[in-house]
C-alpha cells in the first residue's frame, strides 16, 4: 500500500538510496534537508521533476519549520544528524542539539500532528562503548564513551518513553558502518582520497587494527525496507550489521588492491583508537534481525570493489 | 577534607538536607537553585547568616549564569530537576530542557571549568520501565515509559561519555522514592492533606497495588556522604532504595495509623496506574550499594511515623 513518508535527511548518503527505493515502491515521499554535511539535491533532483518527492531545505532543530510541514504522513524515518564523532567531541553543544534536540522536535511533530510510525537511525558501533560482549546483544547496557553514541542512545531512551505515553510504533535500527556508492565520508572515501593523492603511502589512523562492523547500502536499504512492513506498537531496537568484521588495516588492503595500486606503503598515527571517542572493536549480534527474515547479501570485499568502482568513476 | 562544592537544586528536599550534611561536614557550599518547584531559602537561610554557603537564584537551563559562578569547585551535586512525572507527560519539552538540557548544561561546566567530579541525582523507579527482572540490577536494560525517566537516562548516556572523553569523575544516584521532613511532594504528602481536609476518606489514585521501593532522607544523606568519598574516575551507578517495598495501600494504612486517625474509607480512582507513565512495581538490587559499607538504618515504618510528626507540627 502506498504511504505518505517523511524522511529527514533524505539528501545524505544512506537517505538518498531510501527515497529512491521508498518511490521505486510507490510511496509519496517528503524530504526534510539542511544540505549541511556534504549532502546535495544531486539525487533527489530526478524525483523532484517526477513530482514523486518534494524537498523542504530544513533544519530538524527548526520545531517552527518543521510545524509547517504537511501533517498527514504515515510515516517518517528520522536520519538527519550530525554524523561525526569527532565533531561531537569537540562540539558537544552543536551535537546534542543537532542529534537530540532534533530528534524530540521529530517526537514532537508525531505526537502533535498525530504521526503513528517511525524508524529512527541510531548506532551499533558507539551505542555500547566498550565492552567485552561479543557479539553484543541489543539488550546490552548502553555505556557510550562519545557524545555521539551519548546522543543516539539519549534520543532511543525518548523512543521509549514517546511510543509507550502516546502509543507510537517506533523502530531504531542500530547502524554499523554503512558504505557503498554515495558515501563521502568515513574510512574508505577517506583512503581513496589519501591514495589519489599520493599512492606510495597512506597514513592509517591509530594502530589500524581497530576492527569494526561494515554494511554495504543495498542490505541496509533492504532493511529499512523489511523493518517497513513489520513495524509494531512501542519501540522496538535492531542492531544493523553484516555477518563480518574487518579491520582499518584490511579495509585498506582490500581497498588498495580494488583500486589496482601496488606497494602502498602504510604508516600508522598511533595508539589504539583512530580519534577521541573511537570504540576500536565491534561485533554485533544480529540475530533479532534475522529471525524477521533478512540476511545480508553482499560480503564487505564485493562491497568495496563496486564501491571502488564508484568512486573512480565519480572522481575521476 | 574541605571541599568547595556546587549543589544544584541545593533547596529541595533533598538539597536542603544534602547542604545542612556538607556545611556540617566543613564544606564550603555554593548553591544553585530557580526556587520553583515548592522551594524557598528556608532552611538555607541559618547557612546564609553565618556566611558558610552563598545562594544563586539562576535555572540550570541558563548557562550564562553558571558560566558566571566561580570556576574553582572540587565537586558538584546536581540534584535541580522538573520532578514531576506528570508534567513530563503533559509537557514533554519543558521537562527536556530542565532535566535533559539543564544536565548537558552542568556537565559543559565541568568540561569547560575544570571541575573533576560531580554526582548526579538519577531514578531508579522510571529509568527501567517495566520489566519482569527483580530486584532489578543497575546492568538491566533502560526502558523508560515517561518522559521523566527518558530525561534521567538520557542524562546518565551524556555522564558516560563526558566522564570517559574529558576524564571526569561521575556517579549517577538512581534514587527511590525518598520521603521524610522537608518532603513537600509525593504520596504520602499528598494522603496528609486529603486527611486533613477530611479524614473520612481517603482517594487512592490507581488501583492502590503500585509497590515500590521508599528509603527514608537520612539514609539518602548517607549515601551521599559516602559515595562522596568513594568517587572514581569514569561513570559509575547505583542503585538507592531501601530492602523495603511498600504498596499505596499499605502507605496509606501507616499514614493514617500514624497520624491517629481511624474509620477512614478508602476509595480508588481505579486502573493499574496511578498516572500516565507510572511505574507500578518497582523492587530493585542494592547490593553495589552494600558492598561499598553503606546500610539502610530507618524502616520504611518507622521513617513514616517520623514524617508523620513533621507534618503534624509544619501544618497544625
Amino acid at each position: 500500500m502506498s504511504k505518505r513518508i517523511l524522511v529527514t535527511g533524505g539528501c545524505g548518503f544512506i537517505g538518498s538510496h531510501l527515497v529512491d527505493s521508498l518511490i521505486k515502491e510507490g510511496h509519496y515521499v517528503e524530504v526534510v534537508d539542511d544540505l549541511s554535511a556534504n549532502t546535495s539535491l544531486e539525487y533527489l533532483k530526478q524525483h523532484l521533476d517526477c513530482e514523486s518527492a518534494r524537498f523542504f531545505k530544513y533544519d530538524i532543530r527548526d520545531i517552527e519549520k518543521l510545524n509547517s510541514l504537511s501533517s498527514d504522513f504515515d510515516l517518517i524515518f528520522h536520519l538527519a544528524a550530525q554524523p561525526d564523532v569527532k565533531v561531537s567531541v569537540s562540539e558537544p553543544r552543536f551535537d546534542f542539539d543537532v542529534n537530540v534536540n532534533g530528534t524530540l522536535n521529530i517526537l514532537e511533530l508525531m505526537r502533535i500532528k498525530d504521526i503513528p510510525e517511525m524508524i529512527f537511525a541510531s548506532s551499533v558501533g558507539t551505542v555500547y562503548g566498550e565492552t567485552d560482549v561479543f557479539p553484543t546483544p541489543e539488550s546490552h547496557p548502553l555505556n557510550p564513551i562519545s557524545n555521539y553514541g551519548a546522543a543516539k542512545a539519549a534520543s532511543e531512551m525518548y523512543c521509549y518513553s514517546y511510543a509507550s505515553l502516546y502509543n507510537l510504533k517506533i523502530v531504531s535500527l542500530r547502524l554499523g558502518n554503512i558504505f557503498g556508492p554515495r558515501a563521502t565520508h568515513g574510512v574508505m572515501f577517506d583512503f581513496f582520497h589519501k591514495l589519489r593523492k599520493d599512492s606510495s603511502k597512506l597514513e592509517i589512523l591509530g594502530d589500524g587494527k581497530q576492527t569494526k562492523t561494515y554494511l554495504y547500502i543495498e542490505d541496509t536499504i533492504e532493511v529499512f525496507n523489511h523493518i517497513l512492513k513489520k513495524i509494531r506498537a512501542g519501540h522496538t531496537v535492531y542492531n544493523v550489521s553484516s555477518y563480518e568484521t574487518i579491520s582499518v588495516t584490511e579495509i585498506a588492503d582490500e581497498l588498495v588492491t580494488a583500486l589496482g595500486y601496488d606497494d602502498v606503503r602504510y604508516s600508522f598515527t598511533g595508539g589504539k583508537r583512530g580519534w577521541k571517542g573511537d570504540v576500536v572493536f565491534t561485533s554485533v549480534d544480529i540475530s533479532k534481525l534475522l529471525s524477521i527474515g533478512w540476511e545480508p547479501k553482499t560480503t564487505i570485499r564485493e562491497g568495496i570493489r563496486i564501491y571502488s568502482e564508484w568512486l573512480n568513476e565519480k572522481y575521476p
